[in-house]
């Protein structure tokens, strides 16, 4: 069974989108977030961890696999899901975003990217073809495009061409694909110009994509910027197919991206900030290591289901964080994505009902009472 | 409920014990293995994961918990059952193994040992009192007399000179001891002098303690010395009580210990090893970054019932340290927790049904394979 977008709803209020994603591995609805796994593994969790929390689709890094422990030896084992046991939807990404973040002395070229490892400093190539046969060997569910992502602030003359190129790229990249079931989306790059997001979207609309993806955003400009690109560039995209936020973000962003008509996110803040003590709560963020908490016996957030809330206490979490305990890292992360999943799940409830004015408003009211904290 | 232990079995070829430990947090039956969770915590194991994997019992270590977040904290939280929520039984170390291998500037006198933390520099002194209120506070169900852990080789002189002190604090101990429950242990100290022994096992034995443990060992010495050390001192204590041996040790430890009428053991090898990658099986060990193991679907042992086993293969295991990704830590600890638990279990059974020289002798047999590492 193929890939299958369904578009069940738009709220008339807000534009945000309740669907449903249909895959080889399982099906989800979306609004949906996407927890991080660069090297097949969400950091200090296990997939009964995941179905634990309720995550229904993760992300793997092409980038990181390739290089380590190989994809070839991925699709010998008998592909991703296998490999990391998660019999769920997998999204891989081309890889391009860590190319232009890890990858070291790289040569850009309309053939690709030469780059050294960030391992080993061992030197490879990759092409748009060569992304998608790494994807292929992967097998995850959702395939993304080979992309160029600018750095910010880049000049528009640089924008433009490195649209063109990532249009160019996209179109090799379709017409890699082979057709075994994967879904292959397109990746809308454009820098901080209105223009060149239409240039992007409409060139990737002709070409035709499963499903197409925001990127550049969230690399350094301010919350106001990305909102108005995201909500510039939302619209552009063709109604019946999902549109995946790149790397963003915090939980407003989310809620801010979803009233722009987005359906999927990805990004490593709740799991990066859960390892740096970070904790998300609806009155606003935690910081474990704080001395108030030596003696709190209170879970994080009274009222939040998830494993670490219902065994334990903050006067814990605390000391794990200052004894830097493994297990601090786990339990915080269990929170912080149980934080995130929820969060979405209360956004489509919101959608399902037309109340998603209403549910944000009480969501930042909430954030105003700081007395939980 | 007070702490009761019921002798139910000698096996008459070997001496070996079968056991029942009774306290206010459960019971469990010995030869029993305690995992070492130093500062409140089995390194990356949730209570659930240890009970998952069989573990009925672990320790927790005074000098740590006393340094951070500190005992009256822990106190003031209900005790270190509900601080770390484990409901089970649960052993305190005095910590008299960490004031000599990690406290600075140690000042040893007949009251006590004054010493730096390790963390921070800051000056403590620990007295035979301290060291039973401490874990008063913390509430462990077995706790342990304060003890000079001598360095090896050690002088006869030094040796008698520090079994006399180790004495002198037991009495110490035992007085300072408010009959809340607690079992209190005796340390047998002595190096590797036999009469040492004997006099430090007599002179506890006359002042009366609830358990008898055999510290010590496993400081340098060889397993010659060590399983002769043991088999000297074992037989010197309390047919009624219980027998503890301190910090050991490698599963070719337990079995001999086992067999000399040991009936405690306490060790931080399979944790400790397990976070660096090397893994008991019942073949011998598994290092699991070996490149052999990059393509090898099958699971560390094919007969382990562990989580680990029964999830992940040796490629995604090994793929896991490789990338040096927390799981690994957590999965590889449950495997080899796993495989202790499960050694003592089997020796258990093989006391029970007097075949404990053949179970050893099959057990040494399967060692000899290496066709399954």
């Amino acid at each position: 069974m193929g890939f299958q977008f369904h578009l069940m709803k738009t709220e008339k209020e807000t534009g945000a989108r309740l669907g449903k994603i249909i895959t080889a591995h399982g099906e989800f609805e979306t609004p949906a977030f996407i927890p991080v796994g660069s090297q097949a593994s969400i950091k200090s969790m296990t997939s009964d961890d995941l179905i634990e929390i309720g995550v229904e689709i993760i992300s793997n890094n092409s980038y990181h696999l390739y290089l380590r422990p190989g994809h070839r030896i991925i699709e010998q084992l008998g592909g991703l899901h296998r490999f990391m046991n998660w019999n769920h939807p997998i999204l891989t990404d081309s890889g391009g975003y860590q190319l232009f973040s890890l990858g070291q002395l790289r040569e850009i070229c309309t053939d690709g990217v030469m780059f050294q490892s960030h391992i080993d400093g061992s030197r490879h190539f990759i092409s748009p073809e060569m992304a998608i046969e790494i994807q292929r060997s992967l097998g995850a569910d959702i395939i993304m495009s080979l992309d160029e992502c600018i750095p910010y602030p880049a000049s528009y003359e640089y924008a433009l061409r490195s649209t063109t190129l990532t249009t160019e790229w996209a179109r090799q990249c379709k017409e890699a694909l082979r057709g075994n079931g994967q879904a292959l989306f397109g990746i809308v790059q454009g820098g901080m110009f209105e223009d060149l997001r239409e240039k992007s979207a409409r060139e990737l609309r002709e070409i035709g994509f499963d499903g197409y993806a925001i990127g550049g955003l969230s690399v350094g400009e301010s919350p106001e910027v990305m909102y108005h690109i995201i909500s510039h560039t939302s619209p552009l995209l063709p109604r019946e197919k999902p549109r995946y936020l790149m790397g963003v973000g915090k939980p407003e962003d989310l809620i801010d991206a979803v009233k722009g008509g987005v359906d999927l996110f990805d990004c490593v803040i709740p799991t990066r900030n859960a390892r740096n003590g970070m904790l998300f709560t609806s009155f606003g963020k935690l910081v474990i290591k704080n001395a108030r908490y030596a003696t709190d016996e209170r879970p994080i957030e009274e009222w939040c289901g998830c494993y670490t809330c219902r065994h334990h206490s903050r006067a814990y979490l605390r000391h794990l964080y200052m004894a830097r305990e493994i297990l601090a890292l786990r339990l915080n992360t269990i929170h912080n994505l149980y934080y995130y999943v929820h969060l979405i799940k209360g956004l489509r409830e919101a959608i399902r009902q037309d109340r998603l004015v209403n549910f944000c408003k009480q969501w930042k009211k909430k954030r105003e009472n700081k007395d939980d904290l």
